[in-house]
């Protein structure tokens, strides 16, 4: 198994023209080694994220130039496994999460992993379920720090990109230029204090390139689900974006008329929040794989 | 068992001084019967809702008087059942709707409901899962039409307001004057195309007065989750709200400092969108019974 580690190269912006420090072969698996979101940085709860330097948080390991892929072209990151660190943590700071102008001052708090549950407090302990929470190619044209998410990808914040689970994505420049990292132990729809638990760990996954699927965004599979994702600046944006290509989705993997999958999407496909505190937010449409016959090629 | 109809009375408003249709006791148990959305006024796939005379729509069975309920107290409405008729529609119109911008012209699909059943088409049948769209009661001030949402319910469009589950709501006036009606069969997360399966139906339902419950806005009880709705402009602020009010819920409920309560919620409490198509967006933080202790009082 191939190793490729946030000691090979970090990437704090998914741009045009990034420069890969590895390469990977359409169908193979390979670990991505990741730092926590905070570059290691935070290590007690006296360090807070108002004390950082921010040149070295939400870094991603990578890019990786996955030989083949071309701009049209979609690759998908299966997640085999994500194996986390003994421990992670939250923080807080005034002015950034949902409710960022009701914090008083900065804090962290340490959770330790144990036995697969974060222990919270001695009376809260709940099961990890680790997902990957910065995931990207190279956009198009226009550079972006890892902070934010988009058509690309990047900090997407989903919680379902977790083991068993997929992402595509599409491809705008040749070899993608897939980098990955911001581990989550746990996070809920939202990640309403900005954090969900950060920490170090390692991803296995199996990259494919796929041809002659039609997507202008992320989309998550799950196993009874397809999740069309978008992000945009506010979530208002975001959730119409989603719901747009939710629905085209739907409609052409289920043979319907669009003003039919239109309709069918308000009974049968929850429209989502996957994080609201990125400088965009994301939102996801649900599709249940149940209501399609096939993925829609063009 | 009582029946409320709305051949009794039907309103189209919660204001401050609403007259009340009936009374019922603290700890009752009443039916409501209720006209669809549109008032009965679409009754084959011709009639679109364009045509439809707007001051028959979405009405409220009610108001009932509830006795002995004053302002600063709670309402519980414990959903029994809800009964729904043999069909129901959708309709869309351009306008409206997440993606009204996109519909061609207005349309209406009838829905035959079959036991228990939704059929949306030959292949596609979904089990239905009714709940009721509008429930509220007389604001404090302002008089708001019930196509809106706010902190007196109203058009909350909460597809976990089924049976099995509770609706509370502050009760701002003498009495409280509680409506409801805006039956779906099925509906999801978002209600994207502006209906769910509209439907005529009847509600089952226990209503009790409670006393030194701190809220300020709706609250639905699920066997497993409270869950904070807030009700907004945009989805952004609605997201907001229910956050703030979802996190003083837990912190209060689990004995935890608000900081704590904010970094757990990002764990362990999804924000949701429970509709993104009324004038108003609803929105609801979801917040697992497991990490509770208590529905915290005043």
């Amino acid at each position: 198994m191939r190793r490729i580690s946030f000691q090979d190269g970090v990437t704090y912006t998914f741009g045009p023209d990034l420069t890969p420090i590895a390469t990977v072969r359409s169908g193979e698996t390979v670990e991505f080694v990741c730092q926590d979101a905070c570059g290691g940085q935070i290590r007690t709860e006296k360090d807070t994220l108002d004390q950082l330097d921010m040149d070295q948080v939400n870094g991603a390991t990578g890019p990786v130039r996955v030989i083949g892929s071309r701009a049209g072209d979609v690759i998908r990151i299966q997640i085999r496994d994500i194996r986390v660190a003994e421990w992670g943590f939250q923080s807080i700071v005034s002015g950034h999460g949902v409710l960022g102008d009701e914090v008083d001052r900065p804090r962290t708090k340490v959770i330790p992993i144990q036995d697969g549950f974060a222990v919270f407090s001695k009376r809260i302990r709940l099961p990890v379920r680790p997902h990957v929470g910065t995931i990207g190619v190279a956009p198009p044209a226009k550079e972006w720090t890892t902070f934010y998410p988009g058509d690309h990808g990047g900090n997407l914040d989903t919680k379902e990109i977790s083991k068993g689970n997929s992402v595509y994505l599409p491809v705008f420049q040749p070899g993608a230029q897939l980098a990955m990292g911001d581990i989550h132990a746990l996070m809920a729809d939202g990640e309403v204090c900005v954090t969900g638990i950060e920490i170090a760990g390692t991803i296995r996954a199996q990259v494919d390139v796929l041809r002659g699927l039609r997507m202008n965004r992320p989309l998550v599979e799950t196993s009874d689900s397809w999740m069309a994702l978008a992000s945009a600046p506010t979530l208002d944006e975001a959730a119409k974006l989603a719901t747009h290509d939710g629905v085209q989705l739907l409609a052409r993997g289920a043979d319907l008329p669009w003003h039919e999958a239109y309709m069918l999407a308000s009974i049968a496909c929850d429209l989502r929040i996957s994080q609201d505190v990125d400088p965009w937010r994301t939102a996801k449409l649900v599709v249940p794989k149940s209501l399609m016959r096939r993925l829609p090629r063009s």
